[in-house]
């Protein structure tokens, strides 16, 4: 892959729930022009697919547990906005001034569970939150399906999110979804042309796509929640993005 | 940034201690007739940046203290790596079965300091070991000197290396050195189109970018050690890979 092409999708319309997400999709490579051709990768915002699964809670109709009451009067958050983090976890990691650090359902490490009121549009402030989709691997391979059905290709699709990291100022994107592409691209035992060994390890290739498209994307308010990537090379199986989750024994850092 | 290409530079020679990597980097982007406008950011791997500053050490001459030797048992590895590890930390932060992690002299989390046996050449092997750049964000700032000059522009260089993470499987490309470019882009406070305020945060710009680039180089004996990534536009001043640290009072992950 010695050249890659990251073009980002704008003029999609605001995503509802129920839209057709792979529909609106099609319609905005249409409108550029592009036609997806093996082995491009469409990454798309976890914010969009979250829509338009419709995966709102109201906060009106949430009451907070004991749990969440508790939790909110240390964070001073919304104790509503803890339930609901809390709905969507397995297990708190940290929890300390101004930072809920949980391990969602799906095994995804992320402040307040993903929800983020920073997330919405500004009518919905306040009045409901936007929870990650429920099976982000599922989401991306129902969004596969019908673009390799309409285009007539085998292509990748990566459902992204924005995220912050240990260690590390700043938030990088990731693969919480992947469908198509080695998520996990486990390079052990390739060649180099020369025939040697290659000295390389498993690699995350779909977290690295997905942070330079969440790059080309920008912020949500730029209106650009898609981008094609082109030029993508591998040879492997593909792979969900849920490969990419340390298993607990292994992590050393949780 | 609605469009960004990612290309990787073939063809350049093995680099050896004293060579001029800046005088490699300019041929390579000229036998392309790539010629880098104001924005272009090249990507340059740590693996060549040390070549060049001759960041070997001979594994011969060095003595490893009772510490390493210690480490070293515990690990099944071979002293003399391990002293070349401490030498090069400025804390151990995890030490267990084949795993030695620490806090580099520059901040960096990182397997072995960084240092990888499996980075060298064949030759090298069990000879010397490749140390990181002594001070990446200084090695960058002078590749940049010195493609500016040439090229009469102001452009972007990062110097990226290739990790493992917490939480997740897979190593990911990530920005230890960078000039001209804001490795942490602060976007608070920005307004998008409309005027309303961008909510969005602080955006690890450099690691992004390097991610995508370590894809598109691939390994290292794939033979391409720098990447020109065109197309990226930011706002906000340059800042060095050293503002991604996350400092330690801040970092609930250690």
């Amino acid at each position: 892959m010695a050249e890659l092409t990251i073009t980002a999708l704008a003029g999609m319309p605001q995503v509802q729930p129920g839209h057709d997400l792979a529909g609106l999709l099609i319609a905005a490579l249409a409108a550029r022009g592009m036609v997806p051709r093996p082995h491009d990768v469409l990454v798309v915002t976890s914010k969009v697919v979250a829509k338009a699964e419709g995966r709102y809670r109201d906060l009106a109709t949430i009451v907070p547990s004991a749990r969440a009451e508790a939790i909110a009067r240390r964070l001073d958050k919304d104790p509503r906005l803890v339930e609901a983090v809390l709905c969507e976890a397995a297990e708190v990691l940290r929890c300390g001034p101004n930072v809920l650090i949980v391990v969602t359902r799906h095994g995804l490490i992320m402040a307040n569970a993903g929800i983020d009121q920073s997330n919405l549009d500004p009518e919905d402030q306040g009045r409901r939150v936007l929870l990650l989709p429920e099976a982000p691997d599922r989401s991306a391979q129902g969004i596969k399906a019908r673009l390799d059905a309409h285009f007539g290709v085998d292509i990748g699709v990566i459902v992204s999110d924005s995220v912050g990291r240990p260690w590390r100022l700043g938030t990088v994107g990731l693969a919480i979804g992947a469908a198509g592409v080695p998520a996990l691209w486990d390079r052990r035992g390739e060649s180099d042309l020369a025939g040697r060994p290659l000295q390389a390890t498993e690699v995350a290739f779909a977290d690295a796509v997905a942070s330079m498209a969440v790059l080309a994307m920008g912020e949500a308010a730029e209106g650009r929640p898609a981008a094609l990537v082109r030029g993508l090379a591998w040879r492997a199986p593909a792979r969900p993005a849920a490969a990419l989750l340390r298993p607990r024994a292994e992590d050393l850092f949780r």
